[in-house]
């Protein structure tokens, strides 16, 4: 498999903690988004994916080459195809649980703060750089107050967002939060999301995923 | 089932067509956006729904009540617990794709022209009503442009986005060209894109979903 990525990309960054988890081997094809104009918007990356966004995931099924967009739909795909360790539980109710926290998360927090909509403000509706980053901390704050608040009262949040496994709910938790210190959001009152980071980043398959440990890292 | 809805919110009007297509009988709960302060922010909704979004679908399992948020959790959380008729195909690397559309939308295109980030952008960041409307026509017509994109070149698009039945995918286009046409969006180069939307109207399950169709209707 071959995951165009981009190290800082908190998407890719999801892909790559579940191909980890999995223990599948993949070939990581950096995509810059600051370079050459952006190298997402190349008509060879937007090929894959007439969103030019990252991550695309492109695996051989039945000897054709097939690109999938979507980073919680790639989990979901690496998850049916490769059940084993599963990310997400048996039961509908807990997978439901899983699933609406991993959303939370990549519809809520993730895609208004994303690179295109930051440089939207700034270019487009002149904002200033203080302002733009009100705005990340905001929505980030905001977004990661609201799973703290569903985890911490959830009986089955345990060393991970769900049990003692990881799930899909990590794989978009532990981006998220590289992101929030990245940008210094306050996250002094979520005790329990910081302890899931902590028990995640333990883990041999977090740390390998992490920006730092990228190839295209800078 | 009970579902907490606002007429105009195309994330509710997702799990409407859902509920809808299987044939399963809810109690619409209003919850208005705008009234009473937002009634989503009261201390009752936040019990149900921490991030105060709509919306939310209460079932009861073994005797329990039990609360689900997400409406892409909540549509797969309905197809894994009522199968008939399957809202996604078979195959993985299929089911891929359609979730892949659907998160294009529910991503991409939907939270970043949501209600509370149009308020943002208006009350602090000043931001003028033409601005605004620029902000949301730009997300709306770039996603949707990609979209049209992926399902006119690919042969498994039929009458609905994934074949000849409607499925997760067309749950979420409907209720965002719904949007896309309320503020004026520049559809006319989207043709697979405005006939799969003609050929979900025409379905009672979609038509009764509708935001004109809701009790809670203005």
């Amino acid at each position: 498999m071959k995951l165009y990525s981009y190290f800082r990309s908190s998407a890719s960054y999801r892909v790559r903690i579940a191909l980890n988890l999995k223990g599948l081997p993949y070939e990581v094809v950096p995509v810059h988004l600051l370079r050459n104009g952006g190298e997402q918007f190349s008509p060879e990356y937007r090929k894959l994916n007439p969103d030019a966004l990252v991550p695309a995931l492109v695996d051989e099924v039945d000897g054709v080459q097939r690109a999938l967009t979507q980073s919680l739909a790639i989990i979901e795909y690496l998850d049916e195809t490769h059940p084993a360790p599963p990310l997400l539980p048996g039961d509908p109710i807990d997978r439901a649980h899983v699933r609406g926290i991993a959303l939370s998360i990549a519809c809520d927090i993730h895609p208004i703060n994303n690179l295109r909509v930051l440089r939207y403000l700034v270019r487009n509706l002149k904002v200033s750089e203080d302002d733009k980053n009100a705005w990340y901390r905001h929505w980030c704050e905001q977004g990661l107050a609201s799973i703290e608040t569903m985890l911490a009262r959830d009986e089955r949040t345990g060393r991970f967002c769900f049990g003692d496994t990881p799930t899909l709910a990590d794989c978009c938790l532990i981006p998220q939060i590289a992101n929030a210190r990245r940008l210094e959001c306050d996250l002094s009152a979520m005790p329990t999301i910081l302890r899931i980071n902590d028990a995640c980043l333990t883990l041999d398959a977090f740390a390998k995923a992490a920006p730092a440990s990228q190839p295209d890292a800078e």
